[in-house]
């Protein structure tokens, strides 16, 4: 049978064929062929408790048998209403959640409820804030707040213009600086900024670090003075905790753990536990009540989309978010997190390797040409490629940023086959020096 | 317990509550009362066979068990790929299949892809053509090209322009028009523009009839007229199927009962039976092969969602669109639509009701205080509200468009549910009268 699909952010010209995954069962996924790899990206980044986990399956099928859809337009779903009380119960000082399908579309939805709130309160607010190099999606609202030439600049001319900031980026700071010097100079510019321009909407920016950005993990107290910033001058806070919150990073709620204090946050990707696609934009009670009016006013959030708060995926959410709590994962995170470390100092050995970044369940590889002048490797092929091929013969799923090695396995991995990836990751890197140099 | 969800296109304040539907089964809605409702928007405008099909659970359970999500980075799955070539196979010139997980995505995917088109292949075309009126979804793209200021006005600043066409409404001709005069006018502008303007990158409209922009049905010839200018003018053409396609107005593919010719088409809604969210961006070979290049020209398309190609969506889908054929519903439905018109002149009976427009199993009732001015209906509560609570009291649930009581039953409706849902409307429609004028 000849492929009819396109895959995603893929050169198609450069594969021949994909591998065929027919099953998958807690770490590892299966081909056609009856090879075997480990899923060292949790399928994207989404998948909390491996492949087939039983309770997941069960709530799928049982929710399937009850109500497989029914609408949010006048009516609602029991499994909608609970996963709301639910997100808004673990999320502090939010008040109320708006359900879409992807985190592309929960980061139009904030960035939409960003801009109408300063027209409802009767405000002229129109412009977005964000740092350079940051990543929400790639539908035209998310693109043109992440916007990355090289990714989007083909569409440059239909994107709407943001104010960008830089990030500091401890592998890559400006000659020098310290770390701490750059972080300062970065919140200056910000403050400079906002003291002057009384038309800034929101700030937007990943919670906690930025990953497809390249894994550039937030200095302590940045992310806090932003916060701080924006109620300072009365800037809506709007954070993107799509693939950093839910875990990723260490902890359930990220913003909490970098004390910070949103006004609007997206969760995505692991909501259901990585088995079916949802989205969710929370708001806090300011941002909320500003959309309440007579029903002529038009004050109401003109966004819907027509499988929002599906039964289904809802009431997977629901279970994987009753499994976080009497798994304690946050807390296993946080000691499986610490078999990372200890494989440091071997990954460093390699000579490719410019850069290891590190935090929570993430674990960001960068290569080089030259560690001194930080060259990123660069050869003819994609690099992604080249260690598909490479990791699949070691037995793991791999997909590279780029020059950087993502680990990103299911949250719930256990020690041993963290340590079993992370011998297979360096068996691979080794493996692929000279293909990529 | 109190709700925590912030529900879509709704003025939160007009609702204390929203009624809790629990179960399903074929054509009704239970809610957590044991009241029932007649889906008469098939949840809105997905549901192909009615609640709690058997098969299609059966479906869904049977892969969940086996592989419930995989990625489309790197990697592919069985159903997915199947998926593609049913896809491909039922619509004829088109050659790949991007996936997504809603229609306002797949909207997105099918301008990015006309737009880096032009630039793959080393052409200035940079703007999109579209009629006015149009709608095809929330997101900033998909505001920008389906433009309606009522809506999207508080997002102005951020939307891209484009060139907008008026769309021949044979309700509202502009005085002194016949509908044909008036097709060939704007036919006449699109041309005139197209003679003069070399840089438009591509037409984009719904296909075979405007639905959220308030039923408006094509004349004959219209899509096809606009197919043929632009392929002699070297413009692409986009077509959006996704509430419009698999049957919804009486054909699987509504461009070929059109006789019409996209480059790109998106389905969406109907796709998975109305179970799961999922949506299809589809190109022809001559738009694919434009992003084929070494991986370093950058010719790829960046655009990629997590959860994209879902097994679990997909192989629903894959059966739904096998029950299609299996049941001849195509057939039935035209069959079925018929019944549509036998309840026509009682609807006009009623003294508020101004148009009555239907196409396949879409019915479009447009209210007017006065059927000469066609003055709409405007009352202080939403219409929308009114009538759900009216059509709740009759046994159906509606979502109105405005000031058009919409019809959009599950695709598989018997002719007898039909004929029921019907009565169940003109009572509906009587006893809110006096509360809308």
């Amino acid at each position: 049978m000849k492929s009819s699909v396109w895959h995603p952010n893929t050169q198609m010209k450069e594969w021949n064929s994909f591998d065929k995954i027919t099953k998958a069962k807690g770490m590892w996924l299966v081909d056609s062929k009856g090879h075997k790899m480990i899923d060292a990206v949790a399928s994207m980044w989404c998948n909390v408790w491996g492949h087939s986990n039983p309770q997941l399956v069960k709530t799928i099928t049982n929710q399937s048998k009850k109500l497989q859809h029914s609408s949010m337009f006048n009516i609602t779903n029991e499994p909608a209403e609970q996963l709301a009380v639910n997100l808004v119960q673990i999320s502090p000082g939010m008040h109320k959640v708006f359900y879409s399908d992807n985190g592309s579309s929960a980061m139009e939805i904030a960035i939409k409820i960003a801009l109408q709130y300063w027209k409802n309160i009767g405000e002229k607010k129109t412009q977005i804030a964000t740092v350079g190099n940051g990543y929400h999606g790639d539908t035209f609202g998310a693109m043109s707040v992440g916007y990355v030439p090289q990714f989007f600049g083909k569409f440059k001319k239909q994107l709407f213009q943001t104010i960008q900031f830089p990030v500091p980026n401890k592998y890559r700071l400006p000659k020098g600086y310290t770390v701490s010097d750059y972080q300062n100079e970065c919140l200056e510019k910000i403050e400079k900024k906002f003291s002057k321009n009384n038309n800034i909407a929101a700030f937007v920016m990943e919670s906690g670090a930025q990953m497809a950005g390249g894994v550039i993990i937030y200095p302590k107290g940045f992310q806090r003075k932003i916060s701080q910033l924006c109620k300072k001058y009365n800037v809506l806070f709007v954070l993107d905790e799509i693939a950093t919150g839910f875990g990723r990073l260490g902890s359930m709620i990220q913003y909490q753990e970098q004390k910070s204090t949103p006004d609007i946050v997206a969760y995505g990707k692991m909501l259901t536990g990585g088995y079916l696609t949802m989205a969710a934009t929370l708001a806090n009670k300011k941002v909320y009540d500003s959309f309440s009016g007579e029903f002529n006013d038009w004050k109401h959030l003109f966004h819907g989309h027509t499988y929002t708060g599906n039964p289904i995926a809802a009431s997977v959410a629901n279970e994987n978010i009753k499994m976080y709590k009497k798994n304690n994962l946050i807390k296993k995170i946080q000691k499986t997190s610490k078999v990372f470390e200890e494989w440091h100092d071997e990954i460093f050995e390699i000579d490719i390797v410019g850069d290891i970044r590190h935090k929570g369940m993430l674990m960001g590889i960068e290569l080089v040409t030259d560690r001194k002048k930080k060259t990123p490797i660069h050869p003819k092929k994609s690099i992604n490629k080249i260690f598909y091929e490479t990791g699949k013969k070691n037995g793991i799923y791999l997909r590279t940023l780029g020059n950087i090695v993502m680990l990103v396995p299911p949250l719930a991995i256990s020690e041993k086959d963290l340590n079993s990836l992370l011998k297979r990751t360096i068996k691979t890197i080794k493996d692929a020096k000279s293909k990529v140099i």
